[in-house]
């Protein structure tokens, strides 16, 4: 994995953003690779947790990138941005952190 | 990425807790590894994201299993329990979200 930079978001829905709106919004956050081609992977999942630590999360969104400038390349693109402003308002809380996997401790 | 289940831990430690501290916890989670044989992968890093979303979280933890049963089998390990109850009290705040990859929206 070396190179690879891991830009995860997690993700709670407002009460009353309906199931269809969800998917939809899965749909158009996945379709971000069709338009940006720095986007190496995209995968995506709903909480399975059993630890009762997801604080209320309950979406998982993970994009890889081969570097810190690709990932920044596709925060500023214009895909992204008009992607972020239909999104946020249909969230209750997001966390948005990346990480390039460290050498082993 | 078939039948892989990713655990993600974000932390945040408290403050007074040292750099060695944390290196020294860092080095205890991922020797999980060498005693419980579920797990598949593991990868750590510090948050690099530029988007001002990663509400106050530093460290990233993931790790992976072949099914959701040997994920269940890691919570419960002795050894796993052993870390956890280190690892709490040197914790500001923690999530813990798991997911299995879902087929393209």
């Amino acid at each position: 994995m070396k190179g690879v930079v891991k830009h995860i978001v997690l993700a709670k829905f407002k009460e009353g953003v309906t199931k269809a709106e969800i998917e939809k919004l899965i749909k158009d956050y996945a379709d971000l690779r069709n338009h940006i081609k720095q986007v190496k992977s995209f995968e995506w999942g709903t909480d399975v947790s059993i630890e009762n630590l997801n604080q209320g999360f309950t979406h998982v969104f993970e994009t890889t990138f081969a570097t810190l400038e690709d990932r920044s390349a596709y925060v500023a693109h214009p895909a992204h941005v008009k992607f972020g402003a239909q999104l946020f308002p249909t969230l209750e809380k997001i966390i948005g952190i990346d990480f390039v996997p460290a050498p082993e401790p």
